[in-house]
């Protein structure tokens, strides 16, 4: 078994297609580590599938837009839905992260991932950070283009213009930034997998 | 015209009645306020009824249970629904406030607040803060029948147990304490309309 | 008396100058009202006169930059100074607002106006949002020469590289957006006073 | 080399001796972990065994007492100061945590742990959640002498009565719940770092 074989659930929601972008990205970025998996998972649908992916899943990436400056009701129904493997803690342990988009350039969009934040932390999981420094507009040498030109710490941050569709918007940089989450993402589980099995090596 | 005819809109979820005792409360506190009138509006009913009240109100407070550490779907549903209005900016310099209930003592109850908050003022509304000191355990004197014994600040704070009814959850404290909020935003509603009606005649 | 007659404080403090220059717009707002005092009030000194003129103001809008996510310890020193004044509960009804300017484009400044507001809450004061919709990239028809640019709702955000000085940045679109927020805080706490005068004068 | 030989760093600001009382008992939770060693940092010293001891540390825990809504002006002096790290992401990937002290019941302790996450997130840090159900009034069978008896979930929440002093504040349940956070973060970093040297073994 490779030493990255883990499972990155993304379980998002997206209203016109913006924040599906992020998601692909964020997948392609778990994958662009040799032996880790995404699984793509509709919020829209919540069924035997999500619940078992989900269970199954290394670490489960959160995505919603920020809809009036919170995750989405349809992300918030899939978080009243998941009361029932609160109770049993069912996901302690497991890694979580973050991803919105949304129209304003800041938006309040971290207001949503906050809310992600508290949310993986009433079910015991533990959060990963984008780990990037912010850019563009933070020095007088940035650029658009820059990785995390929006200047996000507690996920990736993506911004779309409210008129115009999901085919080049969110651009490059925050499809990148969302890649890169990802990737980090399935780093952080390989390694975190891959000292639980070395734990139970020396228990058994 | 009495000098306080205002009208405070309760626009609320509740998902097993424990909310819904909350709003009343805060219902009483508005209309002990003589010529105020509290409007009840359950938010799982997004109709012409719902838009043409709060468009008429010149209060709107904000209600729901902190489901997962945010308001609940069905309030994010209508934040969403809104949305027609805030293009509009329609609410703009209306007051606003909340109150939630939660099982968990601390439950995460000011994320729910700080979300309302930050939905209320990108519609432009100001918001009323509680205006009471927290009590209870705050001191060695305090007993949990204290107004605010919960300590919340931004809104009326509410705590039922997850395993009993609304009958007697939240008690007497919690709803003397959303009560209270309701006198405080239907004065503070009454100060802000004789002060329209002042600088009008002003200016005629 | 004008019916404006009313005084604006604004507690700010800067580390670089760049903070000073949206509460010096701020300023301009306020006192772009007729009747209307704007009083500067920088952080970094404690002394009596910050304290008679906080007491004495009709509103309190706060600054502070946004370091590693939140306002800074000069802000928070202040905070914590004012636990006096809290114990009496001695700006209670006043009103509120914030800014803030931090180097990144997002750079977690939400999280500086959500405490903020959670600290004017505390004191039982209410909070004026900044009442202006989202621009710049927020449409493609937008500029970053708008008003609201960033799209901060809570209150009057902005931005300045960290490599250059207070002289150029903030930029117009960011002064302007703190100017906006001294007006409708000045043109608030003119009307709850007129309000205040108003009732007063039914009640004797 | 014990598999949790891992060094967890407790970085802490006490304005009267309660929250220091939380971060020894979060040190004991630590050191339960055979092999993992707590180093208790006081942060109103920010000398050079400071940076170091942080520098070395698997994982950092941060306290700080809730005042006026936030972490104290000590704590947000040390995370001003961390900006020397900041700028080489020189913590980045290693583990964080939070717990905080306030004496309100509720008392807007959510807002100081949200604010430690968001400093952690700038950091590139990865956030350990309680990891615990809560408890007391949640269900009609709790007692106020259980684990989390405040319901709190992105870190450890302490209460202590404001006119008492930390003899006896915070209470047993508090303490065991600070306990339990120390343990978790410990073994939370020993499965990290056996995973780090498992990985780094295979690559070699």
């Amino acid at each position: 078994m490779s030493e990255s074989a883990v499972t990155v659930a993304i379980a998002f929601h997206s209203g016109y297609g913006h924040t599906a972008r992020q998601a692909e990205a964020v997948a392609a970025g778990v994958e662009s580590l040799p032996g880790a998996r995404a699984s793509l998972l509709d919020l829209s649908r919540l069924d035997d599938r999500l619940w078992s992916e989900l269970a199954a899943a290394d670490a489960i990436v959160l995505g919603s837009p920020t809809y009036m400056g919170s995750p989405s009701a349809v992300f918030q129904a899939f978080a009243e839905a998941s009361g029932k493997v609160w109770a049993e803690q069912g996901w302690s342990g497991k890694l979580a992260a973050g991803f919105t988009t949304s129209a304003g350039v800041n938006g309040d969009k971290l207001n949503t991932l906050t809310s992600m934040a508290v949310f993986a932390a009433q079910h015991g999981m533990n959060w990963v950070s984008l780990g990037l420094p912010p850019a563009w507009l933070y020095s007088s040498t940035g650029t658009p283009e820059d990785l995390n030109r929006l200047g996000g710490f507690l996920g990736a941050m993506a911004q779309a213009p409210s008129d115009l569709g999901p085919e080049e918007h969110p651009g490059k940089a925050d499809l990148a930034t969302a890649e890169h989450l990802g990737r980090r993402v399935a780093e952080t589980a390989a390694r975190y997998a891959a000292g639980t099995r070395a734990l139970a090596a020396v228990a058994a």
